[in-house]
């Protein structure tokens, strides 16, 4: 049996840390497993690595921050062979590149295109737990480039992928997949099994324990994922295609997402191509676009409001005059005082009634809800920001989420 | 023109010292030159990065210290390109692995065995200044290795020879070559130029500026060296096979050394073989003997002493009971208290009455001279380290070192 273990940056921010989590990987691989670990940076490194990028320059080269953050990575998978060879388990560390992993040129958001997993074979054939850093590869010249957001999930699934692990586990701070936010409400249950496709509606809706693209090229490969807690006993969640017909339920919990910020077009003259005219410049700026909503009026006239990033929002500002006045609107807003909360579920495809309880159960909270966004396993509403607790508690309620 | 620019730790510990260097290495290049530029880590990054292993493992394994140790380097030179970037001057970084430094397998002290200079050249060839990593190489197989102490100044004279470079510039924190520490006698001065074996005593002899390692190979393939201060203009120190006539003079300069400890087995009973008995221990603990002297009592036996680094004093103590044993010694001693001074000078050799002076010099200065090794270009005197800072000042003022 072989499995792919991925730790995250908290759970390797100290010697202290780095040591448990060696003797977490040393007991898998004495009950008979070969282990290949995926590590992030430690702690805050990459952001550190970033602020010393920004106090030399405001605009550095991709592929000079890629060369710069990979570092990060490169350090921990050493220590963390180190940790293992301490306690017993031979082991070595390899780079994205010395791992095989070839990435397209796209620095700071390079696509894997293939793994080449000879040397990571041939190391556990030997024996040895292979530390891989994570977030990393590099192209055909052998430059470095970085993964993007969730690149050390990304990297974790597909080796995974082309070691034909038996399974991904991805160990985090928390024990698994949420019903909701535990922050938020104290009595949110770790759901044992998810399906791939509800599992990415979690993510794209701010559930942080696995990135989007992971699980995406999971789905693709049939790879099953767990999330596990890096340094608690807890049999976390399965992600998997198919999850068990009694584990099912409409509604498999809630998320939320608090860094959304909403922008309004105001009274924009209805014309084809106007939605190229108002998004092709956000996209050109490498402003992502969330929720769109359009409505048009009697008069011929529409509002278009969307959500980005808040973080974006500042840039996004700036663009507002020149947009504004390219399609004729009669003005814009834009205010990051709000928040997005999703009902996440296969089972809401052809359940009648459901808009309906979602809808109601806020109103009687009195909460008001200013975009609606749905799809056959999601209904997202866009509310302020000050009503996040009390929305994913009232429908944490509603739905019985707390009886999983 | 091509120069290959070496920049030492201190220069580039800041950002703001970052930025400095990259308009020193833009100026050079706008001049008209290609510019390859070798950094080493920025400040105590290696140590602390020693620090972090050793918080770890006490004896972590030399693979995964080389895998550690280099994302040291591989920090600074990305920083460097960008700062390069923001001064105007197109730049980019490689590891050493990039740039084709090919290694031994000997970890933590690899031996550059190749250089393939290709991708360098490519990137000369478009117009950048190429910022390559120091201190660090690959195996054949891809495996990162460190090149040991005086690693990034080997890297910069190493790929000055595989570039056919002019010459190699080591940018450092003092002005060029002194003739003697000028902490210690103020007025010491910087010597315009001086021969590659005198510089390789002086490097043994304590003079940190180049390591010896680097003056080898510059020597061995006649690359002209100069030794610059990072941030002040000055015209610093040319190390060359044949300096002019005219800059030559009997003796070049005094070297100290306080990183030195003695040690003494008394009445050693004389039999061949016994320098391997005693030396081959320390040899095979990784323990670098300098200077051995050995006296023949009348009775057949024989005191041997030797210095090491003060920094290996504590393990050599622990093996000394043991051999002391082993070579019937009747007893040891072992003591950090004392220094090297080195009187270096091409003008040593064929010159009558040189010994004389150096030692009557030390006598009416009230120093004692514990053991003393001499070669045709130097003449070395171990003493009581407190006498250390009276030993050179008395030593320049004799030879008339401040008026080169």
């Amino acid at each position: 049996m072989r499995i792919v273990q991925k730790f995250g940056g908290t759970s390797v921010a100290t010697p202290a840390k780095l040591r448990r989590v060696a003797r977490r990987v040393r007991d898998a691989q004495r009950s008979g497993a070969e282990i290949v670990v995926v590590v992030s940076a430690m702690g805050d490194m990459t952001d550190e690595l970033i602020a010393l990028a920004h106090s030399i320059t405001h605009d550095p080269a991709s592929r000079e921050m890629d060369m710069l953050l990979s570092s990060g990575e490169t350090i921990t998978a050493p220590l963390l062979a180190m940790s293992l060879e301490a306690a017993g388990t031979p082991a070595l560390s390899l780079t994205g590149l010395q791992a095989g992993i070839r990435t397209s040129r796209a620095h700071r958001s390079a696509r894997i295109v293939d793994i080449v997993p000879q040397r990571v074979l041939d190391e556990l054939e030997q024996g040895r737990v292979v530390v891989v850093a994570g977030f990393q590869g590099a192209t055909e010249d052998m430059d470095i480039t970085t993964l993007g957001r969730g690149g050390s999930d990304t990297s974790a699934v597909a080796l995974a992928v082309a070691l034909a692990a038996e399974r991904c586990e991805i160990f985090t701070d928390v024990a698994g997949v949420y019903t909701a936010d535990p922050h938020l409400v104290p009595d949110a249950r770790v759901l044992p099994e998810i399906a791939y496709d509800e599992m990415l509606e979690f993510a794209a809706a701010g559930a942080r324990v696995i990135h989007p693209r992971a699980v995406e090229i999971a789905e693709a490969y049939s790879v099953e994922v767990r999330v596990l807690h890096s340094f608690e006993e807890h049999p976390g969640t399965i992600i998997c295609r198919h999850p068990r017909m009694e584990e099912r339920q409409k509604i498999r919990g809630i998320a939320h997402e608090t860094d959304v910020a909403k922008v309004t077009l105001l009274r924009v003259p209805d014309r084809p191509g106007i939605a190229a005219s108002i998004f092709g410049p956000f996209g050109d700026a490498g402003i992502n676009v969330d929720i769109i909503v359009q409505n048009l009026a009697h008069d011929g006239t529409t509002d278009v409001s969307f959500t980005i990033a808040a973080s974006d929002l500042r840039r996004a500002r700036a663009m507002l005059p020149g947009v504004a006045r390219s399609v004729a609107a009669q003005g814009y807003m834009a205010t990051s005082d709000i928040a997005k909360i999703s009902v996440v579920g296969t089972g809401i495809r052809g359940t009648p009634g459901m808009f309906a309880r979602i809808f109601s159960t806020l109103a009687e909270a009195g909460i008001n809800i200013e975009m609606i966004s749905t799809s056959e396993i999601h209904i997202t509403c866009i509310i302020e920001r000050s009503q996040v607790r009390e929305a994913v508690r009232a429908l944490h309620q509603a739905f019985e989420l707390e009886k999983i």
